[in-house]
């Protein structure tokens, strides 16, 4: 399965806003988590039933729905309706291979990131899009498969910790985001960390699987960089946005969440450097290898070859050569086969070859 | 054939506006197709004269015409009086050479993109010059080859699916350049596809051929580069313009289409860099198989050759060489091979080559 | 000589304005050229005395006049009086490595282009800088040696072709830009087809003379991107002009001729590109063959060297060697060596060698 | 321990604001040293209490106080709300792993910069965050551990040199980041001395050290940048900021600090450069030896071995062998063995290998 | 001493405006050079004392007063005072690391460039800074070192030549730009001759001095740019600049300046493309090579290293070996061998190894 970028072959050709979802197809119904809530009150519910969001918008309380699934496209537009979402809103969140945006409609905002989370056992990034909704008094968040980053963020409503409670939509919109960017950082810095130690390896390892694994490395910078470049001008755009729905209060924490998203584009170029730099380093340590190896190939074969050559002479058959019959012969060959030994080690030693 | 860039012999020092088509001449008649709706009526017809264009232009409908073919220079030269099109806009029509482009007439709009197709039976990119042309009540599209990418859009007029037929002419355009867009991800999805294939093989093949497949890869990408950027560029121009002839609700939509072909010519970037990077792997592994084959030889040079320089010392025929008589010489000889080979296994072992 | 960038050896320390020119010194008279037109009238002559140029200001039709020679900077001097122009103009004018550029002085625009023709019999680029002044009812274009570009154009003034007769001195000015620009692009094509023919090359040739053709392409395209890419900024500069001098119909024109000029500067950077990418894939190869020679050798050697000692052992001429007088020694020592060779052979088998 | 980015597991997920110290957790007391000062008074000392700092605000004389360690969130949470400080700003005061970068709050100025200092016993840097807070009569620095490069501040502060005890809390910032910037500038000094140091050593050492020195210098200078460009970009920030907190005749220095920020951002980036040419020509004259060691080896082989074969013809037992009963036949071995040999150096003399 | 960034040991936590310089401590006096000139007069002189710089302040006249070294800051201090320069200014006349820069002061404007000098006799380029001073009436020069670019400048102030006796300060700050600008382009193209010298030589030669020398220009082109490009901002700032002290006139000078600088810095990233482009022509060239010996070396070693073990088996001493008894037994060796040998050759051939 093509990782990078997926060929919409389903919905080539099909009109805009047509509701498609080009994922796994399933038949269990979406699972819809409704928070309500102000300063005072907080209710936590699972809806089993679509039907059950119709009523919402009237309420002042702030709404946070949060669905699980898309593959009963049905109900995702039963729930556009209900909040009166354009169909390419619809459209993006049903497509899950979006490139990261944000979008202003007359009276939301749409957003879209890439939700990454680094599953411990596994040793692998979970990767699901996940898209955004902020109204006046509700925030709606899709994402095809259950299991998020936003546990922080419910026990913070729980708990009424911080100011989440008594905050609008703006700020449990950024909240959300914040967890995101959060991970972000987290999966760089874990990935990083094998970019780091993998430094000390290049120069002395002669195992293969290194350039396997600068390999590997360097394609999941470059996976992660697709996630969060486009993230980090969304969130930019965002924190530059002159909209109702964003209260003067929430602009320092955009700002922040900006910062540590530029944080984590800039660590992301860093260590993709570090990984070109790697494998230069690990190209040149394994030409001056291939040298050290050549110069003993060299040498034994500068010195032994000659060497053999004149031992072959003298076991020649011929019938008059004189040497054989000479008394010291055998002698005066290993004297002449020592100084010519000498003499090539002489030569390869001024070359500086040891 | 030169693929990237056409010389342009044949118009070089014509006067500009000049109607010049620069492709393979052909003597059948263009084929004209002409699709007239408003959201109640719709009427297609394929035109065996280009005089039946006239009097288009004065009625209230949307007209789509669609040319096949140009190398009947005078048939596009009526079409454009009857259109009023500006001289150098026919040119461009015809010199399909063009870079992809929007140009602002006074109440047209005249948009250049590349129109690409995989032909799934020859595993190749189709490729040719799409000109746009949307004035107020019609679209006129010019293409050199029949055969295109619009076969959705047009069931989607006949089925009065979506809102096309009860939209303008701007509306239409943007249905076109979404097939062509929509066209352009499948293809890089197809070709992206390919290169990522590529990873698992870059460390492992010893296999040319596979160099070979990067570096057409790499110049497929260029060739899709070149067909993407400058429309995206066209579009992003397009999506901002303050133009009587965009509609207000057509807006979501091209801003939609700029997603899109952002995504596209950002996917071409990453699959170049994925390549020069299969490339570099790739490099470093027969870098690292090279010093596998040398040390393999180094040893064997190492040990056998000064074994063999030995034995032919008592190959030779000298007359007086002592050691030949002692009753156990040779097995003393065996025991010094053994043991220089022993010498240098251990010596290889401690430099690690083994 | 120093064909990118000259000393400037000469005008070091001089005045600025100072009038000198840098280039070969001759003696013979400036070849001037005059066409004067409107219209209805059209007089072409060869001017033998620079003198004849006054009073040419005085009438409405439009004066081209074309100045083949630089050596004789009184003459210019002389023009550049009865035309009004900046002494910094003509100093710009004499001094023949200018960077390409459009400046905008009282009643004038001055620009500076290189203008590049291909010698089809010396398969060479001829390349020279042309100087264009366009005042309100005049042009005059200054160049170094004789053959220019503009026989097209001067066909298009005597025939009334177009629109050129009936228009001003700023169009007059595009259409000679127009034929420089279109000259890039034949070039730039025909330079391209060698880079688009040696991609087939880099793989199987084995010729040093394929790097020394990818150097010297890629000298060429510097050389043309120090041309092309000032010369687009300066018709980008002149397209966005605000000046009494560019009528209002001259705009698409201009703005045509920025298309052509930004895609000349875009091949050059993708036949770079592809020069790059060819350089790589001819190492890789080269690398590729390079391990295939050195398995050939350490194949031959690891196999026969060990066995040449076997057969070395056997020919020590030791009194006591008993396999010697084995009845089957011989044949012994052959199922020896070939089970050893045997075993080599597995062995590089299995390493996936051959 | 990665050096280069934190993953931030601590605070995952907390609510933002909240006030959690990443680093090493302490014990000891915060020390808070203050200096309050105009240009009449200085009062100097260390506050045991952070309590102390109550009332400071209401003073009109320029207090700076200074932290040293962060440890104790709950004196910095008291500091803060004397000083009235935001939560996010105290935050980021304690996630050591901040951007540098400039904020701008209500009635305060926030800088995060690295301070580096080197270390001359170590031979390494030191690197830790401060943090500065600019009130209108206040300045506050935060850093983690004892010890920094303001120690010529103070001085100027207690000798009254300058102008600074007569400027107000802008101009104490100021001073205290030109003391930050210079110790860039004296750093990227001393490892550019190293840097240049090597360029001698590239085309002589065989040492593999070098390279491993040329990866270390390499993260060195990708880790200055780090903290340089982005200080880089808030001191641009800062002389570019309309604000009351910044008097006029402050502004010419913050620009002179920008200029020397400027420079040191792009000395690092010329010293990238240069160690990538270095490696560049490291991996060169390596291939270089390699060329020359290849050819002492072909040179041995190509002589010696065919000798060694002819002298192992004569070396056969056959008996019908005629040359071996010919007088001289030895002799002419000889002579054809050297004609070969001469032949063999002929050639590769001619091919330019000595 | 390092080169290309000098560490500032000497001011690091001075308070800024402190005047140190950080040269060559020496006692001579400084020599002030004064030129005083309208129209109609000149006066030149060599004043030897400071002193007498009081009262030039006064007069109509343009004063050119260029300050030869920098080691007596007390002197400095005075000029400064008497034409009421700032205290910074005067500081990066003294420090001179400067990054070359424009800065406006209140009636001054300053700036800083190398000054760049090539001795024709020691072949090499003598840096300076030059720190130009403009005001209403007078321009300041200041550098370390004795000789200057500006003979040029000084001659046409004698001789009346061009207008730069008409006109005023700013004219005269150009006309000395001028001349550094001037010798930029001279210096590049001196050097640029070497590079494109060496263009020739990388493929056939294979000396390792030639790596030597590519990293030596590369070194010079980034020491050139790192004073042009600079250079070239602050004459972009200036050409751009609304002051009072640049009068109408002056601005197209500047403008030409602008394009010249613009030239130069073209040039140095010109030629430090070729000298990477030349670096990887000589490395695949010099892969090429190596091919060509591991040719040889393989073809000599399959050859002969097979024949060598045949002859090997039939010298062996076993009693019973049939083949040496046969009357043909040599011969047919000979046929043997001959025919492996020529086996062999035709595989290489083949193989299009030769």
């Amino acid at each position: 399965v093509p990782r990078f970028y997926k060929k919409r072959e389903e919905n080539r050709g099909l009109a805009p806003g047509s509701l498609v979802f080009i994922g796994e197809k399933k038949t269990e119904a979406l699972r819809v988590r409704l928070f309500e809530y102000d300063d005072q009150t907080l209710a936590e519910e699972t809806l089993h039933e679509v039907g059950r969001v119709r009523g919402l918008t009237d309420t002042d309380t702030i709404k946070w729905i949060n669905v699980d699934g898309l593959h009963d496209t049905e109900a995702i537009r039963e729930i556009g309706e209900e909040f009166g979402l354009h169909p390419l809103l619809l459209e993006d969140v049903l497509n899950t291979g979006q490139r990261p945006k944000l979008e202003e409609f007359e009276d939301t905002l749409f957003v879209v990131v890439k939700m990454l989370r680094y599953d411990e056992a596994a040793e692998m990034i979970i990767a699901e899009q996940l898209s955004i909704v902020v109204g006046p008094s509700f925030v709606l968040t899709f994402q095809e498969q259950p299991g998020d980053v936003f546990e922080p963020v419910r026990e913070r409503l729980r708990n009424r910790k911080g100011r989440i409670r008594a905050s609008g939509s703006d700020y449990l919109a950024y909240a959300l985001l914040d967890s995101v960017v959060d991970n972000y950082i987290y999966i760089i810095g874990r990935i990083g960390e094998e970019v780091e130690e993998l430094e000390g390896e290049v120069l002395e390892s002669v195992d293969p699987e290194l350039i396997a694994e600068i390999g590997r490395l360097k394609r999941e910078m470059s996976f992660l960089r697709k996630a969060v470049r486009p993230a980090r001008e969304a969130i930019l755009k965002l924190s530059k946005l002159d909209s109702d729905l964003i209260q003067d209060n929430t602009s320092p924490f955009l700002k922040d969440l900006l910062d540590i998203s530029s944080q984590a584009a800039e660590a992301i170029e860093t260590y993709r450097e570090m990984l070109s730099d790697e494998l230069n380093i690990y190209n040149s340590a394994m030409s001056h290898r291939m040298n050290d190896i050549m110069k003993v190939l060299t040498i034994f074969a500068a010195i032994f070859i000659p060497l053999t050559f004149i031992a072959g002479i003298y076991g020649t058959n011929f019938e008059y050569l004189p040497e054989l019959h000479y008394r010291y012969g055998y002698f005066v060959l290993w004297g002449v086969m020592i100084g010519v030994a000498a003499a090539m080690l002489y030569f390869f030693k001024k070359k500086g070859w040891f």
